[in-house]
């Protein structure tokens, strides 16, 4: 089956030949776990399987996320931003989302004072 | 004065050349407020000042978030992912972070059964 956004999604978009970044964020806690990219064949197969798909830069292709880790996140709800280049999915994330093993992918924070050069 | 970063924060980034998309969430309410870009500078700028400054692409130029506006974002925490290659701000944000003036410029919700062909 071939899937594609409608044309109320896609006007909604700035670009949709671009990739774009897409947020996932805990519906739970509030956690920001980590941020991918989607094109608009992922955006339509996220909301079709329900489940959050973007596409992998690195394997340039279509990476249901958690396919084979388990660490599925089911989308409860999907926001486009003001401009329409950034998406921002709320998920429930099963396992962790992080490949590390950590629940979010941002668990690196900075101490500024001791990290910048003046 | 020449601001820059620290190797500790340097090594920390997949590639210190790139733009890195940067997401700001309220650290009290943790909405997602917005996606911009940062480049190593404008992070050392944020480092430096204690507010969150991007890296204008349409601008070509740093970007402080709230200059000309007043909607500052004092950072209360910055975390880098896994990969490198994306930031995490934790803000107080100064009234609304979207120029619509609405709190968060995710505020336009896909509602997916009416907006997939299928």
């Amino acid at each position: 089956m071939s899937i594609s956004l409608s044309p109320a999604i896609l006007q909604l978009l700035k670009n949709s030949d671009d990739l774009m970044p897409a947020i996932a964020q805990d519906s739970l806690s509030g956690e920001v776990l980590m941020l991918a990219y989607v094109n608009t064949e992922s955006l339509a197969h996220t909301i079709d399987s329900g489940y959050a798909t973007y596409f992998s830069r690195s394997r340039n292709q279509l990476w249901k996320k958690g396919e084979t880790s388990g660490h599925l996140q089911k989308v409860v709800s999907i926001s486009i931003d003001c401009d329409g280049d950034a998406i921002l999915f709320q998920v429930e994330q099963e396992g962790a989302a992080c490949h590390t093993g950590e629940f979010t992918c941002f668990h690196r924070e900075i101490h500024p004072a001791q990290d910048l050069n003046s």
